[in-house]
Parts: C-alpha cells; structure tokens; sequence
C-alpha cells in the first residue's frame, strides 16, 4: 500500500514534580513541570501494535521522579539534559529524545524581615522554562538547548507610538504618539553550547529583558522585540539566537466624550480577543546549526 | 397561577478597567476587573419584558468608565462605593446594588536599581479583591465591604502533621507528621465599618496572612487557617469576621522504594484532582450584623 | 477572647470517577465529577487542631469510588443521597453533609447506522448536575436535591429585542429590535421531594428549557429566562423552584460601512467581556421550605 | 553587528466572527474564530521601527468582518483562502500569508420533532480547524490547506491492550488486556489540492475517524491512529498526510481491594497529569511537497 508512517514521537507530559531540598533547615524548592517524548523506529508499535522497542510513558514518568532524587535539580536544563540520556540509554530504538521543564517560581515568606526556612509564596514574573533535545549517544551525541521564559506580563503607560503603517481600503486605525503597550512575553533563546551557569545566565537575560522592555522607546511591538533581542545576543556570547511571541494585549482608550469628559490616557479598556500576535527572533550571524533545537516548539515560525 | 418572581439581579460583569495616573511623569497604575449588579423591583422586566425600570447593563458598564475618570481609583472599596451608590441614584426601581472589583498588581520595571517611571512587571502573590453590599439610599443607606485576596498560593515544606483522625472502614490513609502543606488561598474580610485606610490595611492584613501562614506549626489544615483569621481580628478591631476557602492543594511523597532511593520528603507528586477544601471562618462576637454584606459572594458557607 | 468559629464545612472536590456498566457486551458509562463536603461540629479541629472528629477528605475520597461499585450510579441524585446519608453514619460530629455530582454526556460513536457497544464520544449540550444537602439521621433526616444543567450554550440569531429601558446620563446604548440573543446557561431546580424519576426528569426539563428558549420571542433575557422557569413548574409539579445564572453573551453588530457594506443582522462580532449576568429565579407559591438546599450554591443570589 | 534579524509573522489573532445567512426564515449560522498572521519583508518595522510595510493587524481584523460579508463563509477554508490572497494583494511586502480559521458547531434546537428556525445550541464533537497558507501571488502562488478537527473527546471502555513493551530498571506499570483508552484528539490533514468539497470532505473523514476509532482493536494508541490515518488516505485520495496529537487520557482502576471489593473494569479514576502524548502521521508515498503547508502548527513534530 502506497502509505507510511510520519513522523512521530511519544512520551509523558505535564509530570508535576516537587524537588524539597532539607538538608539544613533552610529548605529549597524546585517546583517543576516536565514534558518527555522519545523519537526514531518505533515502526511497528503503530502498524502491527507491537511493543516491544517502546519505552513506556509511564516508566518514563517513573524516571523524572527518580532522577529527582538521584542527581537532583541542579538546574532545570542539567535535569533535562540528564534525563534525555538516560532515555536514550533505555530505549535503543529511539533516536532522539525531547524533555521540557517548566520552572514555578516561590519566594519566602517574610517574617519580621527575614525570609523564612521553609514557607514560600508563589512570585509572578514568567514561568521559566528549557526545552531539550538530544540526538544520538556517546560520539554521535548532539544537544540542544533552548531555554526561555513565558507568561511573564509587561506593559508601559507610554513611550508607544505607532503609525506610519500601510492603509488600505479597510484601514480604520488612528495613528497614535502614545498608547499603552502591553504583552505577556513569551522568549526562547538557544544556547551554542551546554557549559552554562544555567541559572546564573536565566536570572541576567530575565533581568535584561525588563530592562530594555522599559528604555527603549517603542515604535511598534516588532521593533521592542528586536531591540531587547539585540541585547541579549549582545551581552551574552552564549546565545545563538532569541524567539520572540508576543501578544499586543490592546487596551483601548475609553472614550468618555459622550459623558462630557476627556480622557488624554487615563481610562482604558483592556480586551481580552482579538489581539495582535508578533512573532519575532534575532539571530547572531555565526550561530551554529540549530539542528533539532527547535523541534516540537509550539507557536513559533 | 401560583407561580411568582424570586430573588433577582443583573448587571455587567467583568469590565476590564485600567486607570493610569499621570499627573507627573512617575505614572500610577490600577488595574481592575468590575462586575456590578443591581437588585430590586424589577418584576415587569422579566413578566411582560417592559424594560421602563431596568437601568442597561451597558449603562453600568458606561458609568464604569466615567467613574475612572471622574472620580478616579483611590481604592477598589472607595470606587466600588461611589459606585454602587450611583447605581442607586439613577435606578430608582433598584433596592440594593453590589459591586465587585479585583485588582491585578504591578511592580514597576527595575533599571539600574530603580523602579521605572512607567514599565511595570504583572506581579504575582495573589488578587486584591472587594465586594460592596449598598441597600438604600439616604438615611436608609446601609452599605457592607467584604474585602479580601485570592489566588495567593502558598506551601510549607514542612512543619505540617495530620494524624488522630476518625477512622472508618474506608480509612487507608496513612498518619504523618511531616507533609507539604500548600493550598491557594481565597480570604474575605468583612469590615465594621467604611471609614477605612482601604490600602494601607489591606496590605498588613495580607503581611499578616502570610506571616501566620508561616509560623503556625499546623495540625491540619483547619487549624492554621484559624490561626490565621484569628490574629487578624486580633489586630484589626475594624474587622468583623474572616472567611477562607482554602483547596488543600495535595503534594503526595513519591514512592522511590521500587528503584531502591529513599525518599525522606524530598520529591513529591503535586496532584491535580481531586483536592481538599476547606471553608471556615473567625468571627468577633459583637460583631455588627452581616445584612446583606455576603450576598451572592461564591463558595463560602 | 472575644472572637469565635463561625461556619465551615470541608471534605474533597472534584473526584473523577468513571462507571462502566459491562454486564453485557453493551456498556454502559458514567463520568461523574463528585465534590463532598461535611459541616457540623468540628470546633477541635480548628481550635486545638485534634482531628478526633474529623473523617478525612481522603476517605470521603475512598467512599465515592467504593461505592460506585458497591451501590453503582442509578442516577447521580442516587447516588449523591446515598454518599450524603453514608457520610454521616461514619462521622458523627457531622450534622450535614453536601455532594455535588457533575455529569458528563457521552453519546455512542456511530457504525454503520448504529450505536458501538463500547466506544463513546463525549458530547456537548451542557452538563447535568446535582446538588444533594442531608441534614441529620433517622428521624429528623431531611433531604434537598437541587438539579440541573450548566454549560448549555445556546443562541438565537433573531427573535429578540431590547428597547424601552431607563436612560441617564451616561447612557449611549442603542434600542433594538433585532438582536442576536445568546447565553451560557446555568439552571438549577429544587425538587419537593426525592421519590423521583430522576433521569427521565432531567431529559425532560433539559428538553423543555430549550424548546421554551427556542420559541419564546424575547424582550429581555430576564423576560425569557422567567417565561422558561414558568414553563418547567408548570409541567413539573415535583419542581419547587428554579433558579438561572445566564450571561448575555453579546454579539455586536460589526459596523461595516466604512467599508461601503451594509450589515442587516448578517455579520457580528462575539465579545468575550464584559458581559451581562442575568439571575432570576421563579418559585412555587406553596413550595416547601428550602432548608439548606441552596447550601453553598455558587453564584446565586 | 554580526546580528540579524531572523524568522517572524505577524497578524491578528482570534478574531472571533459569527456569520448568519438570514435569507430565508431558516437562518443558517458560521461561527469561527479566525488568526491571520503576514511574513515577509518587514525589516525596517523591526530595525527602525518604520512601519510603511506593515498592513496593521487592525486593518487585518476590518478585512475579516467585511469579508464575511463581501463573500460569505461558504466553508471555512474557501474563506481563509480568499483571506490569504487578500492580504497578499493588499501588503506588497508579504511574501506569505497564514490564515487559521476554528468553527463551533451548533445543532438546531428541536420543537416538536422539528429543528427550529432560528435557535441553536451548541454541540461537542470536536471543532473544525483549518490552516492555510499561501506563498506568492498570480503564477507563483503556492497554496496550502491544511484541514482538520481539535477537541474530539473520544473513549473504549474495552477493547484496548498495553503490554509486551520495553523493560528497564525504572518500569512499575503492569502488563494489561482489557483497559480504558481515551484521548482528546487533534487531527490535521493536507490536502493535495484546493479543487475540494471542504464541508462534505470535512464530514466524511471526521465520521470515518470516530468508525475508525471504534472498530480497531487497540494495542497501543499508536496502533489506532495509524490504523485511523490509513484509512483516512485509502478512502481520501485528495488527502496527502494526516497527523494525530493525542494525549492519552489516563483511567486508573480504582484499588477497591482495600474495602472487600472486586473491580473487574467498572470502577475507573479519571486522571488529569500526567498524560501520555502520542503524536503520529502517516503520509501517502506520492504525495506533493509539503512546502509551507504546516508552518506554525502548533503542536506537531
């Protein structure tokens, strides 16, 4: 018959998994989110229902939660990393594996001005996440690593401008010099390499990432995106390129002359459908091949 | 025939209000979610469909707006207020109105160890939220705010027990005394009074919370969110009673012995569904009469 | 100290049990989410944190998937009284127990004209629920049963207006006698009593409810809600009341004639918020006392 | 600077659109949620902000709503099609246009055996997607539709196997013949051409999935969709390649063993996460360059 097997791939998703470390009495905590999937011949589990090359999902949940306990949570990418191997050493039929982790934010809660040792209130700020992807064992082994940040909410009062645009016959927009610009940030950078200060690195690309965001003076969502990417990719020689997706989260200005009001930027209504959605990246020129760095991530072109 | 009305209201919820203040160039931000509601004499409306007494929906939804502007966001309780009363004003068939706002908090951008003048970052640490009860107007005027937050997800790594329980043929859980203690917290305040610091005592109330959340060594979880409410009836005299509706958020130890690891609460398996919840409250003893203050207030008893 | 327990209940939400009847090559399914919640006198457990009274949520747990086999799911009105009644056997510091099923519709896949014996796909129309409150044992047992449906979306696309309403200042809302009226409907009846036929009630009011929503030209979605409860208490004398929570989800009329289009009711644009929230509730002038029936009924006025 | 700018589209996302054909008494209604995004040459809106290329995503919803009127939606793919080659026309710096197109299904509501006129209400069974994707204008157009339906909620209460599959040191599950299989299925088709009857197409492979679903003996999910998926190109000669995303929706025998009681399959607890991820395609061996035809996809190896 004229047909075959596609691509494919299989694993366990959304494995919530808590990392207490208790070693003193102040307690750290790695609250994770973790996505498996396993690649390569795995043929005859979808045409004649065989099994017997396929490494279950559930053995494959067992072992992030083993793995939790036998080497830790160093890092969310380390953790990644680690498991994709030990994928590819279980299963021999598979080719390639891909781990995701999320990563929820805690802070302590503070009492009389100290944070205390083992009580913790969930921060906003994004949610930090790596994507992983190994292909290969021992000599023939490539890696990558994309890591990134999502749901991390920003929005600037002014400093937004846009007009200039293309018009058309079914252009009703006004241009503006000022408006609220506003997203909930999704970025993802791939590293050229895997000797990272992992968290060390998330920690000053979060933090130059809000910074630019809040200098540079936007004249559209595109041109923000480019700049705070150009940033990253200027201040840290470990980034191939950046991947931006962004939603413009309109909030439109209210308009309060029928009440016999003005209203010079003051009252908005912030809409939830439709919304803008920018999909951006910046690339450093000499980047190493991506290869499968980017296999399986959702949203972006 | 011998069917009647019942209780009845209508309104507009959900309006997405953001009201920026910039009066210098260090902006201000309030971020709202309003739903309103009116109660009253409205049987024509839903008999014959005469529509003469009912104030639109859309009505409310334009004062909404207009409020932002004309007399701006002090507070959510004061805005909610004047609100409601000017429901009452302008629908004389109305006998009560209720407003509720959620308030979303921002945390301004850090550049160089400065907050930015108008970047802001969606913090996280819970929603600021208000119900106002307004029945009447003039002398008759009696007006009730439940003030709380919600969405405040908090965990205790340890100093949590649960054990002497009752127990039944369907018992099969174990006894302990060390678990993860988490719970996303929803608290309601209802105050005496309106002659309120609105802000200023939400904010110790919520450092309270937290604080307490973190002190008391719990037995369950009934017992800490006791603990809790009661020191804020302690130290706040202006409040009359505290409600919590708290999902014991479950974080069960994940059983390693298979694969020969000791687990000594050291990774756990945050799980979804099903969950505890546990509703209480604290209430003052001469505590002023609740009227209509809970109305329509989902999940509490 | 001054200050004292007021009300609480607790117990475990959102138990996902399914139920396969396979008595026969014919199965039969039911996929229920079940939420229990015990009240009475647990003071300990908050004061002291002595849990001596307390039946664990997890055997609350425990009991709902035991006794999906032990007595099965005629209905989940059955089922619910007879999980309330057992509840409160094995705990006596309970004085009332609450459990609330949701019931998720599944439909046979079609194969060759007919109905799979084993295979399902789950279909949408709205979910059945119910709501079961017992207070006390023997003799002074009394039972409520609120049932109902939640998520039935439903639209006309002619058929109502909305005009004649109050005007004020702040009004800007045009009248119309054309509208797209469209809701997510919630309804919840009382039942007088519990010798009831409870499957084929529900389909028979779940039918009634759109058939009355279909032909019922509106004037106002207060209008149409009271002439839909009218209805079910009419053809059902064993209904006490009933109760609607319906959001006007507003379709608006796109303004096409920038673009030179007319638009006669043809293109319209869904609007996710704000929207209206309509509660209206329709009784029997002889109905029973309510008791605890609307114990903990989320958004009911 | 070796920094360049990379991939990036942009548009409006979920513009959410309800078309009615009121021309006769018997109204017929289209409800979509449409996402259109442009890519091209848009350097300037990234590097200096100049956004004279850039055709607004404002201007892109306008298109959408006065196209639903201009042409109608006479199947969802036909109207992104017409989109795509809008805009294409309209933004001389497009190089390609993706449009995406979601419809909500809505049954007729019966009065008196007969489906009314102008009432509906929504229903389950999966909901309708397209993407589209065109590259180029006049004779260098390339375009690309890629079918398909999201959200179908499907179960075997028997008739599905798990076992003969791969050991390791981490492997607990047990070896079964008789378990639940149940997913939420995504499935996506290309079709070879745009020469199609899409609503008759769409019917016919949706119905043939659900027969599919049903009849196969299952193995394994693998083996389900792929047996899905061949049947879907044998009998569909206008399809090139199918794929699946299909969480395997766990249902765990409930342990009733505790409580004296047998569970020979009827008692099940529906878990939420972890999930397994199955993601499969089978591909017809002369089938046309996919070119463009799954750019951002979401979802998809």
């Amino acid at each position: 018959m004229p047909i075959h097997l596609g691509s494919n791939q299989y694993g366990k998703a959304e494995n919530r998994v808590v990392r207490i470390y208790r070693d003193t009495p102040r307690h750290q905590i790695r609250d994770l989110n973790v996505s498996t999937a396993l690649r390569g011949r795995f043929d005859e589990a979808h045409t004649s229902g065989d099994q017997k090359d396929v490494l279950p999902t559930d053995t494959q949940k067992n072992t992030v939660f083993a793995y939790a306990k036998k080497i830790g949570v160093a890092s969310i990418e380390e953790f990644a990393l680690a498991l994709a191997d030990r994928y590819l050493e279980a299963c021999p039929a598979a080719e390639g594996a891909r781990v995701e982790v999320d990563e929820y934010a805690w802070d302590r809660i503070v009492v009389d001005g100290t944070g205390h040792d083992h009580s913790f209130v969930r921060s906003g700020g994004g949610v930090r996440t790596t994507v992983v992807n190994v292909d290969g064992r021992g000599e023939d082994r490539v890696a990558h690593v994309v890591s990134g940040i999502k749901d991390l909410v920003v929005l600037k009062s002014t400093g937004s401008e846009f007009h200039g645009f293309l018009k058309d016959e079914y252009t009703t927009l006004q241009e503006t010099t000022d408006r609220i610009l506003a997203t909930s940030l999704v970025a993802r950078w791939r590293y050229s390499g895997t000797e990272i200060d992992w968290d060390k690195t998330y920690d000053s690309i979060r933090a130059l990432l809000l910074q630019r965001f809040a200098e540079i003076h936007s004249l559209a969502l595109q041109q923000t995106l480019n700049g705070m990417g150009t940033s990253v990719l200027e201040q840290h020689g470990e980034v191939a390129e950046i991947k931006f997706s962004a939603p413009n989260k309109h909030h439109f200005l209210s308009d309060l002359s029928p009440f016999g009001l003005d209203n010079p930027g003051e009252v908005f209504y912030a809409a939830d459908r439709p919304y803008g959605l920018i999909e951006a990246s910046v690339v450093r020129d000499e980047a190493p091949d991506a290869g499968n760095a980017w296999h399986a991530i959702p949203g972006f072109c």
